[in-house]
């Protein structure tokens, strides 16, 4: 049932092959310095760099240089972007790259003129921001995280093993994000495939909540069986510029709160995924696909008549003769060939985790109660070992 | 293929039994004196007159009635709404009741400041507002046009025969609406139906449109299948909440640009619809239902492939053995059963039209270019006649 809620997203869009020159009639509504913020360097490469200097140079920017930051930006990283801001009088935060850069401008936004730490205020206390609040644009080069339209920000502390997010509100959302497909065309596969993976499982997160009929969850069916048609095209045809820019879009509505409207959503794999992302480093995307099913065959008892409306559904499973529970179990079969056609990381061994880390990555494991399943840690350790 | 195209949408959403309350996070955003706009006179007897009254008040508000809106509001109501506004220095527009108050007040907002005559201005030469434009609002007590979180403002004009719909920028569409499924409980069941009708309409004009795979029709799918479902619950039983919640969210998405991002649109049976209407005057969704059929039985060899998708993906239609005209055929068929389900009329006889009319309904009906087929004055005529 669509209970009380609140709907609203401030992002401006501009999607298509021709979109950066959007840049053009964003960038005047903001000051002169502008931090440019980058991963490590692809952009040079591939030359989206190059034209983004033009474009900011054209519109007579100062441009204060804030590369390196890493695939799970860290909170060092956050503190050394927070200066930069700070030294050079910062007036917006252009983030160029994938859902890293998004998050950590989105991170520094929020921390540039806050007199407190930023990761205790807003990574272990959870406060809100009370001080103004630098804005951010995103150039997307890398699909998955929907961070260019919604208000989250994973910061990783190694010292204290903890990856976390903070989903911050409308004022900290992207002014505006440009969606160009083709810039996708040249990252690696294992990015790309780690990227669509986390597509879909953020839209897993909310669909398997709440046992109503509910018309968030046929949008969520429409975003899945787009997602895994256009994976398969692109999978073979990287350059697919039809399959990469229905990835692109289906990316950005899979997470800018549209299909969590009147759902409770779990969120319970990323919170598997984000704690061995704190112990191993991995790429998110893999960290969530290598604990997935077993999460989800663990859980299906408890949510059985939606694990079968997506069987038959999503995966389009015949459901003649067959038993609740062997419909179920025929789309988590289902969903599990589609990732291993993807090439997915499938368990937590993959991505260097060893027995011995378990149950400091338990530990680290948050435990939610939105979905249909409230875990206890011994139930989470074994969930971690059927994945290892 | 999803070419270039920019997405926003300012409108804040509240959703819910309790999102009348939230007039009053809304009302102190605006200036003192507020314009209610409404119909008929409905809320007087439903008790959502005098809700809204106390909030207004207990805002500090001086409230200048414009009830009277009526169903198809006509270019004469509109210079009688510029003239309460202008006399009464008015500083907020706020609209109670379906598509045509929101649509009547959003024409008055773009009026007010207007030095030339809106209908020339707006509906013949389609000119955008180049004055200031005052604030609107809007609380719905009707489901069906998505008025609420769109730029749309559709006016008739019964000496020249015609009805126009204008579509505005973000500029123009409303800063909030208050949906609260519980409004539409007492909705006669024809305005009912009618509304779920236009619904369904808004969905195919968009989905019925280019040949390639587009994440935008999935999500349109999604959509239709919400609105086929909880439609049934709905005419059994008018208070089921869930049914009537799924209804509201799904119209406002209907049209509210979303499904539409990628694709060259129709709008074609919008046309026709609205010339019957210029001429009859009837219920906007049912003079859609009276020639949806005739025309999508024509159009369907010209976009056979996406009929046949229709079918399929939204009727559940069996594919096996058949040929692809029989597959999409039966699609239609069990769109056309669903309609009568409905109850809705299903030819422009019922709604007064006449043999004579049509000539002037063709010359009337203005001809679009993003379907699959662009018709011809002859095909237009046609197409009325077998619709009578």
């Amino acid at each position: 049932m669509l209970g009380n809620f609140e709907y609203s997203n401030p992002t401006k869009l501009y999607f298509g092959e021709d979109s950066l020159c959007s840049l053009n009639k964003e960038l005047p509504k903001y000051g002169k310095t502008v931090q440019l913020i980058y991963g490590g360097g692809s952009i040079k490469k591939n030359g989206i760099y190059d034209q983004v200097m033009e474009l900011l140079k054209a519109n007579g920017k100062i441009v204060i240089e804030d590369g390196g930051v890493m695939p799970n930006p860290t909170v060092e990283k956050l503190r050394e972007g927070v200066q930069i801001a700070r030294q050079n009088h910062v007036d917006f935060l252009l983030a160029v790259g994938g859902g890293s850069c998004c998050d950590y401008a989105k991170a520094v936004s929020v921390s540039v003129h806050c007199a407190e730490d930023p990761w205790e205020k807003y990574y272990i206390r959870f406060e809100e921001p009370d001080c103004e609040i630098v804005p951010v644009g995103c150039v997307l080069t890398m699909v998955g995280t929907g961070s260019e339209m919604n208000g989250g920000a994973v910061i990783t502390n190694h010292d204290q093993k903890l990856k976390i997010g903070h989903v911050f509100g409308d004022q900290v959302i992207p002014k505006f994000a440009i969606l160009n497909p083709k810039f996708t065309f040249t990252l690696p596969r294992q990015q790309m495939t780690a990227g669509i993976y986390d597509i879909f499982n953020h839209i897993c997160e909310q669909y398997f909540s709440g046992e109503d009929d509910n018309t968030s969850d046929y949008i969520s069916e429409a975003l899945m069986k787009s997602v895994i048609h256009s994976s398969r095209i692109a999978i073979r045809n990287p350059e697919d510029y039809e399959a990469r820019s229905n990835i692109m879009w289906a990316a950005t509505w899979a997470l800018n709160t549209l299909v969590s409207r009147g759902k409770s959503t779990d969120w319970m794999v990323h919170m598997f995924g984000q704690s061995v992302g704190a112990y191993t480093d991995a790429t998110h995307g893999m960290t969530l696909s290598a604990v997935s099913l077993p999460y989800y065959r663990y859980i299906m008892p408890y949510g059985l008549d939606k694990f079968r409306r997506f069987a038959v559904n999503v995966w389009e499973v015949d459901a003649g003769g067959k038993s609740d529970e062997q419909i179920a179990e025929e789309g988590l079969s289902c969903m599990e060939g589609w990732m291993k056609e993807l090439g997915l990381v499938m368990n937590l061994g993959e991505l260097g985790a060893t027995e011995e880390m378990l149950g400091g990555i338990a530990d680290g494991t948050l435990i939610m109660e939105g979905g249909y399943k409230v875990l206890t840690r011994d139930e989470v350790l074994n969930i971690l070992k059927a994945s290892l």
